[in-house]
C-alpha cells in the first residue's frame, strides 16, 4: 500500500489534468505516486517543499511535479506548477483507488425505511440502517453499519465511511466526507441545576453542515439547545474533535485533532485551530485567527493573527522548580515591584 | 430545525405542567419552543439570563417564561416560575421530537440472542444486537446498529441511541442516555512490565451506572481491573469524555467536553469538570470541587472550590517570550531573592 | 462482576503455570481473582505495591501471590515470584470469562463478501461486515457490528470487539486487540490550500499495525498520505487516542489515553506518553522518552529522559493572579536584569 497502482496514465495525460507544463516524453505512462525517495521508474512523485530538494536528484521516479525554479535541477520529466503541492492534491486523487471501487445500490443487507427519498446511483452499505423521512441526494454513499435518523438529509456526492451516525434531522450539504465512528448531531450538553439535581434540556435544535465539509474519524458534532449547530463551507474537521451545541464555524476554517469547542462560541472565516486546542463557550473569534497546538481560548478575539498559550516542554527536574515557581509568580512580581521602588528612592 | 413542533398546548396546560402562574389568555395555544430572538407568534419562549433581557420588549413570541420580577417588562402573554431555567428544561421537554417518535417492539434485522429478559415495551432498531444473558427493564429503547454485551443490564427508561457499544457484564441503572458512539466497559488500560515486554491484565472488573446517567457521543468508559468503575446517580458525562478502569464518580457531578480521567482516581459528589481537564490516577477530589477548563490536577484535593492550571492565550510574539522566560522561571526567583539580600544587607 | 469465577483451579496447578514456588496446600481450589481487601475464602488474591501491605494481615483470600521477602507476613497459603505484578497478568487471564465464551463461526446475520480468505476458527459476530479481498488469519475474532475494510488483514488470535472498524487495505498483525469504537485507517487530515479554499489530499498510504498491539475505545489511527502509518511491536495505545497520519511508534511504546500525534511524528521504542499529551508533526523521540500528562512537545527529543510541560493546579484566585503575571514574564525578567545591573554598577 506503498504507492496506489488503480489506473495508468501518460504524463500527457496528466499535464493536461492538471494545466501543468511537461518537460519530457510524454507518451511515458506512470501507475502510482509516491514520494520522491520512495518513487520507483513506474510513479510519479512531487516536490513541494524545500526541506525535500536533497532528495531530487536521486529520485528514480518517472516524473516530478515541481515548480518551474527547479525544472534545471530535475534529473527526470517534469511537469511544472505555481502551487504544485495543489497538483499534487489533484494527482493524489487521481490515484485513489476508493474512486474506482464502488458499485451503486442498497445492499440487501441494509435497512431502509419505506418512502425515503433516494437519488441517482445512491450507494448503501451492508448492515447501514437509513430512518424514515431521509433524503439523500445523488451520488450519496453510505458505509457499512452507518445509520442516518429520521429526516436527515445529506447532499449530493457525499461519503459516509464505516460505522457513521448522522442523528434525526440533521442537514449535510454537497460533496461532504464524514469518516468511520463520527457522530452528526448527539445532544448537547445541557440541563438546569435545581435542588442539587440535574434536569435534562432537551437539545431541539440541528446541525447544518455546509458543502465540502470533512469531518474526521471519531468526532462529534452535537445538535443545538434551540437553533442550530452550524459548519460552514468547506471546513475541515479532523479526528476526535468536539463542537458542542450551537457552535458556528466560519467557511474555510479547518480544526486540528482532538480540538474542542464549547456552546455558543462562533469561530470566523479561515480561522485554523491547532491540534488540542479548546475554546471557552460564548466567544466569538474573527475571521483569520490561528491557535497554536493544545492553546486555551477564554477571551473573544477580534484581530486576526497567531494565539498561544501554555509552556513548553523541558526536563522534568527542571520543569518541576518551573512550576512551583509558577505558584509563586504574583508574589515574585510583587517584590520585583518592591526592589524596583526601593532602588528609585535612593 | 429551529424550533420543535412536535405538539401544540394552551398556556393554561402549560402553566398548569409547569406549576407556573400565567398573566395572559390561557386559551392561546403554541406549538413551537425558540428564542427569545427567535421565536414567533406560534412559539413560547424563556428569559432565565438578564444578558438576554435586551431581547424581551422586541419579542415576537406568543408567551415569555420568566421569573416574576420580570413581568412588567413583558410585551406579551407570560409564565413566571422562581427558576425560569429548570422552566425551560421542563418545556424542552414537551416540545422534544424523539419523545413521540418510538414504537415498541424488536426491529427484524435485530440479532437478540435466546433467553434474553425483554421488558415491557422494549424498543430493539434495526442491526442491534443483544447477546445472551442481557435484561432489558421497562421501555428501554436500543438504537440501530447498538450491541449490548452478554449479561449486561440495562435498567428501565434508558435510551441507547444509534451505535452505542455496552460492552458484557456492565450494569446501567434506570433511565440513562447513552449517546451514539459511546462505549462502556471496554477493557482498561493494565498492563505488566517484564522483560522490556508489556504482559496484559485482563480487565475482570466492571463497569456501574447509578440512574439518570447521560454519557455523551463518542465518549468511554473503561471496565474494572478488579472491582467496578462506579458512575454515581444523576452524573452527566458530555462527549469524548475518557474515563479510566476502577475511576469512581459521585452522584450529581458533570463532566464537561473532552475530560480525562485516569484510574482508580475518585471524584466527589456534586463536582464540575471544565471541557478537556485532566485528573492524574490514584488522586480524590473532594464533595464540591470545580476544576476550569483544560487545568491539569496532579494532586488529591480535599477543600472544595475552584481550581485552575495552565496559562491564558495571548498573541504568539507576546507568548513565544513568556514561554522561554517561564523555562528559567527558578533562576529568575533565585536572583530575585539574591538581590533582596544584598539590598537588606545594606 | 467483582471478580472472576469463570474456572476453579488448585494452588498447585496455579504454582505451576505462573512458576511460582507454593507455601501452604495445593489442593486447595481457587474460583475467583479479587484485590487483597476485596477477596473472599474461595478467591487468590496479590501483593505487588507497598502501599497495600497494610491490607495484607486482614486478607480473607484463600492465597496471596506475593514476593518471597513478604512470606512471614501473609497470614494464608502464599505462591511466591519475584515479579508478582507480573503473576497477577498471568493470573488475570486465567480467570478471564471472555477467553471461554467465544464459539468459532460466522454468524448468519453477518456478511461476509465472497472470496475473503478465513483461517481455521475464526469468528464473526452478529452484523459484522468483510469487505472483499479480506484476509483474517486462524482464530481472529471479529465483535457485532464490526465492520473490515476490502483487502485487510488481520493477523492470527487477534479480536476486534464490537462495533470496531478497519479501514480498506489496513494490515493488523498478530494478537491484536482492538477496542469498540476504535477506527483503524481512516483519512489524514491533509489539504492543499489554494484560492482561500482548500483541496482534498487522497490518503493513499496505509496503516501497519505489529504483533501484540492494543487500541483502546474510540481511539483512532490515521492512514498515510503516501506510505505508510506505522504501529510498532507490542505498543499499547489506550482509549481517546489519535494517531495522525505516517506517524511512526517503536516497539513496546505505550500511550495513555487522550494522547494525540500530529502528522509524520515518529516515537521510539520503550517510550511512555501520558494521558493527554500532545506532540507536534514532523518531530522526532528517540527510545526511552517519557511525557508526563498533558504536556505539549513541539521540539525533537533526543535524550531519554522524563519531559514535562504545563503549570500544576492551584485555587483559581491565586491562579488568576500567577495567570496575568506570566503574561508579564519577559518584563519581568527584563526589570530584574536591569535591577541586577544598577546594583552591580554601584
Amino acid at each position: 500500500m506503498n504507492n496506489a497502482q488503480a489506473h495508468a496514465f501518460t504524463l500527457d495525460e496528466i499535464a493536461q489534468r492538471l494545466g501543468a507544463r511537461l518537460v519530457g516524453d510524454g507518451s511515458r505512462r506512470v501507475s502510482g505516486l509516491a514520494t520522491l525517495s520512495d518513487a520507483g521508474p513506474e510513479d510519479i512523485t512531487f516536490l513541494a517543499n524545500r526541506a525535500y530538494l536533497k532528495h531530487l536528484a536521486g529520485t528514480r521516479a518517472a516524473a516530478v511535479l515541481l515548480h518551474p525554479s527547479h525544472v534545471d535541477d530535475c534529473p527526470t520529466a517534469c511537469l511544472t506548477l505555481d502551487n504544485p503541492y495543489l497538483g499534487y492534491a489533484e494527482l493524489s486523487t487521481l490515484f485513489d483507488p476508493l474512486a474506482a471501487r464502488d458499485a451503486p445500490g442498497v445492499h440487501p443487507s441494509a435497512v431502509v425505511a419505506e418512502g425515503v427519498s433516494l437519488g441517482q446511483e445512491v450507494q448503501i452499505g451492508p448492515q447501514a440502517v437509513i430512518e424514515a423521512g431521509v433524503r439523500l441526494g445523488d451520488r450519496v454513499i453510505i458505509g457499512p453499519g452507518s445509520v442516518v435518523g429520521a429526516d436527515a438529509q445529506i447532499g449530493e456526492h457525499s461519503r459516509l465511511h464505516a460505522n457513521v451516525t448522522v442523528c434525526h434531522g440533521v442537514v449535510i450539504g454537497k460533496r461532504a466526507i464524514l469518516h468511520s465512528g463520527c457522530v452528526i448531531g448527539g445532544d448537547g450538553f445541557g440541563f438546569a441545576h435545581d435542588g442539587g439535581r440535574w434536569h435534562k434540556i432537551a437539545q431541539l435544535g440541528g446541525v447544518i453542515l455546509g458543502d465540502d465539509v470533512e469531518v474526521g474519524s471519531c468526532s462529534s458534532i452535537d445538535r443545538g439547545a434551540l437553533g442550530d449547530t452550524v459548519i460552514g463551507n468547506d471546513v475541515k474537521i479532523d479526528s476526535q474533535v468536539q463542537i458542542a451545541h450551537n457552535v458556528q464555524i466560519g467557511d474555510h476554517s479547518a480544526l486540528a485533532g482532538c480540538v474542542g469547542i464549547a456552546g455558543s462560541t462562533r469561530v470566523g472565516k479561515h480561522c485554523m485551530l491547532g491540534g488540542g486546542v479548546g475554546l471557552s463557550g460564548h466567544l466569538s473569534l474573527c475571521d483569520g485567527v490561528q491557535v497554536t497546538g493544545m492553546s486555551l481560548v477564554t477571551n473573544s478575539i477580534h484581530q486576526p493573527g497567531v494565539y498561544s498559550s501554555g509552556t513548553g516542554a523541558m526536563g522534568n527536574a527542571q520543569w518541576r522548580k518551573n512550576a512551583v515557581r509558577f505558584k509563586q509568580l504574583d508574589d515574585i512580581a510583587k517584590r520585583l515591584i518592591r526592589l524596583e521602588k526601593e532602588q528609585r528612592s535612593r
